[in-house]
């Protein structure tokens, strides 16, 4: 991948952090797997399982942690 | 998603963070599935199961972690 | 839940701040599934199984973690 | 479980911070099922088992975290 | 392993970060497995499941909290 | 286990820490079955499947961040 997807940690908001922590998880898996079609197929394993949802919300909450360490938490 | 969901990770309480932890587990499971029908279908999945419900909970913890650290542990 | 559970991360001793871990484990499975027959009829299904058991520990680590770093470790 | 086991976090070396580790992780199972019977005819499961001792492994790694920050990782 | 892989954990830009962390990743893998055969037989199995997927972006989460951390998250 | 292997978290580079963090992982397998050949023989069960591969750096990735942050991340 040479595209430049994460140049800063740092958001306006902690929603905005949350949404950055979603890209982080879904990079991860496009790093892993970077052809969409595959990943288009594989959506439905995931989005309509359980177990696959809340695995997809834990990858989000570490990555979520380092960036609200980032931003300080937003304590502003 | 555009509404306006998270503004803050400060709360006034111990277990208003850790309502606030959950609040940030179940917006991970449906920017990921944002079908409500779906997610309504998945609910007995996992919240009748154990493995399920350590699941939900360990992903609670990790985001406690995050807002608990925010708030400096309502050390007071 | 409206109940008050958690007011406080801090406790007089590590023992007692692991046993709040455990509090905030439960906790978890608690809110995401409040019927309290069910947990019931699931608690035989992680308490005697290896990987339950294992899956519970790994949720209470975390929650320690938390618990841990807001009393300073307990270094008195 | 009233008996007293944790007073301290401390320990003079990062070995024994380890095998204290290793006695939470063992703690946190305990706690969930009292039952010494029923803890031993489930240990073949995982003590035999390449997913349950990484597993095991994953939970002592995870309460080594806390023990390291609680000694400042013995950098004395 | 004796080649040197791994001189620094700091890094120019997040993004640059974050591909280290896919790194110290992957050298988890390799360093419990080193033979590159049996490697690229099993890519299919996690690089085609969700559950892989999720897994792999999981490990590297981990991995980019500590580099971000190394690097005081880019903030300068 | 009565031997001494864990003297200090401290490595002059990343490397040596990342090895350590290898070491860390394998001794938490190590005290839950110290049987030797019981252990040879689970060996094919993870070295030969991606999850147990990706479960082994998971492992791996947390002990890491012990270590990177004893050494306050080698920043010189």
């Amino acid at each position: 991948m040479t595209d430049t997807w994460l140049t800063s940690l740092i958001t306006d908001t902690p929603q905005q952090g949350y949404e950055l922590a979603i890209t982080l998880s879904r990079r991860g898996v496009k790093y892993t797997q970077p052809d969409m079609d595959t990943l288009k197929k594989l959506r439905p394993e995931y989005a309509n399982s359980a177990e696959g949802l809340t695995a997809a919300s834990h990858v989000i909450a570490v990555n979520f942690q380092t960036v609200a360490a980032a931003n300080n938490y937003w304590r502003g």
